[in-house]
């Protein structure tokens, strides 16, 4: 989190039922919307992103409804798991964890259940470090009566999400990744056809309801209930110094963080999980046979203070995740690469010390030319 | 919000599956139990206070299952429409606003309707500036099948909750009031014969599923999903706070200012809206006949500086509410009260001038004594 936020967050808190507050939500608000390629309204919620993914479900799909989701992650399989939760026949399109769904595979998943009315997928798979193919499968939605819902909890502020242009319906994301602030803040966009969805009630919801949230954010410029305040007012200007740095010059430095981490790992003889489509925000290496990924992840954080992730369930003690998202600098990936070296050779790992490191810094070099 | 809050939300955020954050969880959390009154599990969700009500409804009651519900007040219709958007079949027990709801209604009710699962209610309706009581009903239900649930939202914290002696079954609360933080955490406790009802799928859920939170919160040390890490730390910090003060010392500062409140209106010749049972956390005061209410709250904000709160739906013009919880002092009511005079006269309203602020001074003075 950059100190400028959290000085913005310690200021006395306004109350939500004023001018001061309204105006500063909608400045948010569409100091936003670049950041998630849309001309549509951008609500901001009391929850994590998993709030807001619950939300766009409840308010576009009915239970009994049919959706299609992409399972190929952690985060893929949490959508199965809220459809599941209210109702909605969840069929899902498995993807090998690093892999991306390919398009065919929905249009095939969309002959075979003709009735879905959703698609349903992360723009980045945080568990598996992969990128999915999000506008080649609005091409699909968008001409058919299927709303295509996205996670972009891991692509908005990383790279560029085209929400209008793409046909996405429902673009979601949080506070706490690319956008420096701490968690709290749910946020979601609907497109018009969305919108036209979820004017019917859908799922039982209460504390989501997007439509009483729309009219309390557009037409009363506050909340429909208590809003996480100082996050707004944080957020308000993460957003302010993300466009000062300019959209085009935090996705390229997110890129190019992503291809120094990239060859960090290539220099350690040492494979990315998604090798085909790695994420700019996170990048997922595999961690050598006989190594126990957990082990270097807690030598990194207990002996020299560095942290980074490990897998999650079946990638469990064979991933490492450095995440460069956010309030993160190239140099940062030097510091994540040096522990990581470290790590490696308190294990035994047969390596040239110094090599990861410095295929980085190559990289930042020539990024930088 | 006090500084030292502030500066604890300011620093640098942990990763929620860390050892340290997992510590501060479980020091928040056993601080929070002893301003509820409760030795069961206490649980943070990343939400505002309405988050945690739908929470409650939504683990404790099932589509088609009756419910009774307190309307005396806007929050206790927000019960009704929470219940209502869940498919649960609501019972309003109607208490003019201000009132408080008598024992025999609750008792009344559940003749009328046996089928009743739960009675719903607020310790402290915010809008009128009641004060319900929580005790006398907990006599009533904990001896039948029937679930007592309690808004504390502003009672927690402001005056003594004896969750576990009353018998309410379950008590949520959220971050912004008494506990002196911005708004965006929700915080629950359930009695152990509602968890035995939370065990069993109920209401459809997915972010507010209780079951998932006390398996992570209690045997994890980490929450479900990503919390509100800066406001957890905040919490623990003012809970610090909360305690080196001592629970007798804040209820007695927060009885104290509302009698000097009271004892201001009495001299302007102003009612209150809760004659007979006003909260210890918010005063009510009747606007003279012919004054507006907006006018007066408007004038204080703009002209003068200070925030009070009007009255809601039909108080709307008629009421003006005198916040005292959390972090305010009994002189910040000789501010409040010397601003409300400086509106009144400004409306021709016919009192002498600083007569309120010396009754409200002779009261702080009687309870420093």
């Amino acid at each position: 989190m950059p100190p400028e936020v959290a000085l913005e967050m310690a200021r006395p808190i306004v109350h939500h039922r004023t001018p001061e507050f309204s105006a500063v939500l909608e400045q948010t608000r569409g100091r936003l919307k670049p950041l998630m390629g849309t001309a549509q309204e951008v609500l901001l919620l009391a929850s994590s992103g998993t709030g807001a993914m619950e939300a766009v479900v409840t308010n576009l799909l009915a239970p009994g409804e049919a959706a299609i989701y992409v399972d190929g992650g952690k985060f893929g399989e949490r959508w199965g798991r809220i459809l599941g939760a209210f109702g909605i026949i969840a069929h899902p399109v498995k993807v090998a964890w690093g892999g991306a769904v390919r398009p065919e595979q929905i249009e095939q998943a969309l002959r075979q259940y003709p009735g879905a009315r959703a698609v349903l997928m992360q723009a980045s798979e945080t568990s598996t470090t992969a990128v999915h193919p999000v506008e080649q499968i609005g091409a699909i939605t968008r001409a058919r009566d299927v709303m295509l819902v996205v996670d972009g909890i891991t692509s908005v502020g990383v790279f560029d999400q085209k929400m209008d242009q793409w046909g996405v319906d429902a673009l979601v994301t949080g506070s706490q990744k690319a956008l420096m602030l701490p968690p709290g803040l749910g946020i979601a966009a609907l497109s018009p056809r969305a919108w036209e969805r979820a004017a019917k009630p859908r799922s039982p919801r209460f504390y989501f309801d997007l439509n009483r949230e729309l009219k309390a954010q557009r037409d009363e410029h506050t909340t429909a209930y208590t809003p996480a305040i100082s996050l707004i007012y944080g957020l308000n200007k993460s957003l302010e110094m993300i466009h000062a740095e300019g959209l085009p010059a935090v996705f390229a430095r997110h890129r190019l963080m992503a291809r120094a981490a990239q060859a960090a790992a290539r220099a350690l003889g040492l494979e990315l999980l998604a090798a085909e489509n790695p994420a700019p925000g996170v990048t997922g290496i595999l961690t050598p046979a006989r190594i126990d990924g957990s082990r270097l992840v807690r030598y990194m954080r207990d002996v020299l203070g560095v942290t980074v992730q490990g897998g999650q369930d079946q990638m469990k003690g064979k991933l490492i995740r450095i995440g460069h998202m956010g309030y993160v600098a190239p140099f940062d990936i030097l510091v994540a690469i040096g522990a990581l070296e470290l790590a490696l050779r308190a294990e035994g790992y047969d390596f040239r010390i110094g090599a990861a490191v410095a295929a980085a810094q190559a990289e930042i070099a020539a990024g930088q030319s």
